[in-house]
């Protein structure tokens, strides 16, 4: 589902209806394995052939069996399937946790017919608990029986199996128009989320049938992230879940090899995941508003984005921005706390086209025009430090009592 | 008001029911200069004569203008008066905001007949808006009356003059014995609140009058703050107008001078603290429990402080300490936030004398005994890393619908 919050697509891009099933030779497969009662809860993505694998991996040290798993698939840079469940971390279990996400792994590749290694595999819900294997076996199962009959291989099915917490699926998928051809992108992605007694994992895979090199696409990846999800903040809490997967199996026969391919590329890449980054902030437990946070002026891109993080992160921003005030004194504070140092008195706090502060000093805004603004979905906070010229964006939302009910009282 | 959260004072001290104007030769009053209505809102600590002084201040880049000119007083090494008021942060005033304090500090030093460095001067409240200096004037011309006519000068006026959304004034006090005689230590808080459009300030004002050179009380207090007022969080996000002063006015001619007495006079000057911290997390905006975080087995104490401020930071884990939910995945995936490396299989979690987690797998607790703990107003999170052999504790509170509500609704 494409929501009102997605930007317009760039000059040399697309939006398309679709997922990561959008780039030639993927096929995604989602179904109900009883982990999570009535509602899909394990999903496949396949691609026709090995496609390069990059990824990036959640910092916390409590890292969850799967993704230390698939780190391996990554490292060595070939992968044809990733088999992800919703429901059970596999995180904080032991050995046996090792053993399961390993079993995982070689159930999924040998009805593939593939090598282990080629299977990546991710997982999100409660911490903990073991792998309930009967159901993961059921599970993949039905997975490779939907396979071998081309049965519900759109991806939508899929894009549902993933979610915990999340109120939509966060699909998107693009065509890329490059001087030697065309290519496509695709995209499903979870957040939001939490099932007792666990934190808001992410999940996002990435699809392209372009021709693109192992390093390469790390890099770009890398770049990619460091635009987009990390620059969400639902709760500030890292998981030990946390994953993005990038495959790219070459089907197009494009090659991103000239610098201006690359180029080009590299936009509709970042461009795409900012979009699935923003889909994750909006839809952020019990969030009334998407809150993005623009930062410029700064002495660099990476302190800018420090600033504009702590912003959207910070409790009294989004509690004030729930009760739609545009409370610049709160903003203020927030980027004061960053190590970055900026003269207070050079700074002008903007919320949508009204100006709050500036130069060290409040301004007298129309009250009925705030109210406009703030009664927005989206509300846009630009800081200027007039300290540089560099810029970031963050996104979050905003704190709801409905928050607190979710993350206080949802117990299994 | 000492609450039960007090925990028992060291041998070397008592706790006595008392304020700032314990220590022999400080006085302190306490009125309503109509800044807020109706309510006390101006304090005035007086020493009968000049005491050392030190000070902390807000690490925020955007600092108050009192706590600029402050920081000037500290500097100098003599301190006589605190003038404060409640209810306007003169923060982002501009340059009117500078000669504003600067009145407020030469108003108050004329009257007392001092000179202007000896006045500290400290504000909290809403941030952005003029000092109304006609109120500021009437407030000192009233405080200065008190003084000359010995009026409301135990101190109690005052303690509730510095509150804003606090519930409860935090004073405390206690008589410490050493070996070449007795010495008093008085403190008096405020944190918790904040009012449109700002952010929680904290305060406090500790008062000795044991005699103590200016470098040794810099290096204690230091020290003390680092084990007690920098271990807390509401919000996490820093004021503007963060703001810790001690004062030694000599009184007692009981010097600090020898490694023992050095020795004594800190671990007492720590628990002051401490419980003065543990008070101002208790007052939390719409807090129901005092949450303990105690790291230990850590290869320092600063990496043991960082975990376990950042448990009590977590929105997740205050969440469910809120909904009474024993939630050691959320604790977990809190410490692996932190850069300090640590084996996850080693780990044990407990809250009260209930083992929730241990090397690196969830124990099977009884759920009824959890529910008692849990039903406790103070929740003592333990998390032994098996790592080292340092420790240390943080305070916080739960995250509650009415946190949001304060927050979000609160307006002016």
């Amino acid at each position: 589902m494409i929501r009102n919050i997605i930007e317009p697509a760039l000059a040399h891009m697309t939006w398309k209806v679709g997922n990561v099933t959008t780039p030639l030779g993927f096929k995604a497969f989602g179904t109900a394995s009883g982990i999570l009662k009535g509602r899909p809860d394990m999903a496949l993505i396949w691609s026709v052939k090995p496609a390069v694998v990059s990824g990036l991996f959640t910092t916390n040290t409590a890292k969850a069996w799967p993704v230390l798993l698939t780190q391996k698939t990554v490292y060595h840079g070939l992968c044809q399937a990733v088999i992800i469940n919703a429901g059970n971390a596999n995180a904080a279990t032991g050995p046996q946790g090792e053993k399961d996400a390993a079993l995982m792994q070689e159930r999924t590749a040998r009805g593939l017919n593939i090598p282990p290694s080629f299977v990546a595999v991710a997982s999100t819900g409660v911490i903990g608990v073991p792998l309930p294997m009967d159901k993961i076996d059921q599970g993949i199962h039905q997975l490779l029986e939907q396979w071998e009959q081309h049965r519900d291989c759109d991806g939508k099915a899929a894009s549902e199996a993933i979610l915990t917490t999340d109120q939509v699926p966060k699909v998107l998928a693009a065509e890329v128009t490059l001087p030697e051809g065309t290519v496509h992108m695709g995209l499903m992605a979870k957040g939001s989320g939490m099932i007792h007694p666990n934190m808001a994992t992410m999940l996002a895979f990435v699809t392209t049938d372009a021709v693109i090199d192992k390093e390469l696409q790390d890099h770009l990846l890398r770049q990619a992230v460091d635009r987009s999800f990390h620059r969400i903040s639902v709760d500030g809490d890292p998981s030990t879940n946390d994953m993005v997967l990038m495959m790219a199996n070459g089907f197009s026969r494009v090659a991103i090899e000239t610098p201006e391919s690359i180029k080009l590329f590299q936009s509709a890449l970042t461009h795409l995941l900012r979009q699935g980054a923003r889909m994750i902030a909006d839809d952020g437990e019990g969030a009334t508003h998407l809150i993005t946070c623009h930062v410029k002026g700064a002495p660099s891109e990476e302190d800018a984005a420090q600033k504009a993080r702590v912003v959207v992160r910070s409790n009294l921003v989004k509690a004030a921005i729930y009760g739609q005030d545009p409370n610049w004194g709160r903003i203020l504070a927030a980027i004061g706390t960053t190590p970055g140092a900026f003269d207070p008195d050079q700074v002008a706090i903007r919320m949508g086209r009204l100006t709050l502060f500036d130069h060290g000093l409040p301004t007298s805004f129309d009250e009925n025009e705030a109210k406009d603004i703030m009664g927005q979905h989206e509300v846009v906070i630009e800081v200027d430090l007039h300290n540089g010229s560099y810029e970031a964006e963050a996104w979050g939302c905003d704190l709801t009592e409905r928050y607190v009910e979710i993350n206080a009282h949802y117990r299994t």
